[in-house]
């Protein structure tokens, strides 16, 4: 099946916001092994809109609207679709009783204007819209098929889930199964390491960098009850035998403050913070994982000299000496943190992250992240490309991949 | 000038990014009154590349096209547009230079692949790729112009903004001058405010709403040497006077986090922060902003309860009254950070930020913010709504405001 995302919205023309909209669709789209070839943006323009849908009808088996379901005179996607096929619209009740009890929990008068949300081109299949008022529908004529889905994420993401995806999930009979392997080491080094599987054609690899981190991504298209594994498992394997420990996690969503979060609940650890230039930002990273409270209690953020001495013990010799971003300040704040916060392990971070502050001999971008547990304290010292928010973002995936590792070793219960 | 957007990726059409390229691209042609009609996305496919090219170029004058730059067989944007005019592919020195330099400079040899980069379209004018590898280009034919742009948005963005915008500048002639005001409230109250001037026709009012603000941008289009002034002037002191306090800032990138520093830094003042369900997010933000170590010295996150009452001095006795999220609790934790830190404002937060842990009596999205200043202390009780990082990130905004607000009357030099 071939298919074509077809958004209608002048915001998206005058770039107040990105296409995700048809970037989420593509990405659904391409798990059921649904072949997109083409995204069309045009504005809130009948005459544009109605020659990109014949267009797009002319091309394709299959076109995906997006937007244009909005209550205003502007939002013409429906009766433009409608008018395409000859249809007319007509008003769906139970659409109507959604959109007034929708207005009424949001503390709203359903309005004249949200009338006109109810109205379906007549013979379409009805996709609620669970987080807003104006529903989608699917419309299947002359062997073509446009599904009409509204603009904001929020909304077209559930009715997607929902309605569409159970809809084309039956329709295609085969779906692209693929597994997600987080590494922590950079493109070129996983991609060097790996260059071989790259050509085995099935399973499909494909290499995805962030920050610090590279997923790797194996696919393959199966019928709806087949299994995938003998495919899949060999491969996976290999590459988790050639990456070792850097292989941190799997799924899509996975990520390395949840890895870590998940091997401190294991191993009944807690961990405590020490920050300087990442104000905090290292200590947020962990919170922003439900249950953080199971391994975690509390964090110092010292950006002053003086608050590294008060609050974490910081030797003022120490300061005067190597100044706040060397390696020695960076252990005794880790050392500082544990002692005082009680915790099984701490992380300091201490750098300059620009950009202003760098020196001949003290770069922006140098950074020292220290680790203190039971055994002793140390610090390790990098040099971060990068803005003010790369090198922060930098540092903190580095020091919690330094916990990760000392967690993958502690195995003393 | 009527322009069309075709970016060329097939990493677009499986959603594994979204199209900020044509997004970025257009809110620039924006700036310049150049009127965007089309996005389209094809993949990594010389026929349908070269069909959407044919396409566009009837309807418009001017294409820009993204993406499909690099040194693989995959990468035919510069070969199907020379063909499209009958153009000669020819080597230029300076870009096979530049390719060689920034390999080396990059610790890598320049393979034979990279030298396919350097070939340019004979006649067109070359754009520098002063962030990566692959020159750009302009072809200007028959009435019709194509530009020719990296896909890597660092690489686009550069080029953009040092080629392409100021050879559109001149072209155009006009430009549409913007203004953006921050104000500190939601969109529904802003629009009602603001109502009447939805219909000024020039100029034109626009709001863009994020978590707890909104941004109203007031465009007008002008020739080159005209002055925007006297349109603009009258309807921004009009807003102002309309809108008070809550409007904390101006411009395209402002934000508040900024607007708080520089309050910080004109009134000689130092902020620290309490955090338990934001866990560092706060003082992260104010640390983002460069320059923060002139108001901030330190910071706590004290997550648990006996971090609370040994970091802070919260009294066991209000923890065991009233429980962490508690209006008295943010109270005791902001007091405990002013006294401990000596800054001259301490902030605090303590809430439920979910999607655990909350309570018929106290729900998900129950949020305290605490205040301390010389005067005393006080706490503000907040129910936010959505997710675990909504509730966060709405809880750190309303914090900044409240400190803000004071900022603003602290006149007590």
């Amino acid at each position: 099946m071939v298919c074509e995302i077809l958004s209608v919205g002048t915001e998206l023309l005058m770039g107040q916001v990105a296409n995700t909209d048809a970037q989420y669709i593509s990405q659904r789209l391409s798990a059921l092994g649904i072949s997109v070839y083409r995204h069309t943006v045009v504005g809130d323009n009948v005459g544009r809109l109605d020659e990109a849908l014949a267009t797009a009808l002319s091309r394709s088996d299959f076109v995906i609207t997006t937007g244009g379901l909005g209550p205003t005179e502007d939002d013409l996607t429906k009766e433009t679709v409608a008018a395409h096929f000859g249809l007319k619209l007509i008003q769906d009740e139970a659409s109507l009783i959604h959109i007034r009890d929708f207005a009424e929990r949001a503390g709203k008068v359903m309005t004249d204007n949200n009338l006109k949300q109810a109205l379906i081109p007549e013979g379409s299949i009805i996709m609620p819209n669970l987080n807003g008022t104006a529903p989608g529908c699917i419309i299947e004529k002359d062997d073509k098929t446009v599904a009409v889905l509204p603009g904001p994420p929020s909304e077209l993401k559930v009715m997607f889930e929902n309605s569409l995806y159970p809809y084309l999930q039956k329709k295609s009979g085969q779906t692209l199964i693929s597994r997600y392997l987080h590494i922590f080491a950079g493109e070129s080094i996983v991609e060097t390491q790996l260059m071989d599987l790259f050509h085995l054609g099935t399973p499909t690899l494909a290499l995805y960098c962030s920050t610090a981190e590279t997923t790797a991504r194996l696919s393959v298209m199966c019928g709806m009850d087949e299994d995938p594994s003998p495919v899949l498992d060999p491969v996976e394997n290999e590459i988790r035998r050639r990456m070792g420990d850097a292989l941190y996690g799997e799924g899509l969503t996975e990520n390395l403050p949840h890895v870590v979060l998940s091997l401190l609940k294991e191993r009944h650890r807690k961990v405590s913070f020490a920050e300087s230039c990442t104000g905090g930002m290292l200590a947020s990273a962990l919170v922003d994982q439900p249950g953080a409270s199971d391994v975690f209690d509390e964090s110092y953020i010292t950006y002053s000299n003086e608050a590294k001495q008060r609050l974490l013990g910081v030797n003022p010799a120490t300061l005067a000496r190597y100044g706040a971003v060397s390696r020695a300040c960076a252990q005794e704040m880790a050392q500082g943190a544990r002692a005082r916060s009680n915790a099984d392990y701490a992380l300091s971070v201490t750098g300059i992250a620009g950009p202003d502050g760098g020196t001949p001999e003290k770069p922006v971008g140098l950074v020292y992240i220290g680790f203190a547990d039971k055994n002793g304290a140390f610090a390790n010292e990098f040099l971060f490309k990068g803005d003010r928010t790369d090198v922060r973002t930098a540092s903190i995936k580095n020091a919690l991949n330094l916990l990760r590792l000392a967690l993958l070793n502690d195995n003393d219960r």
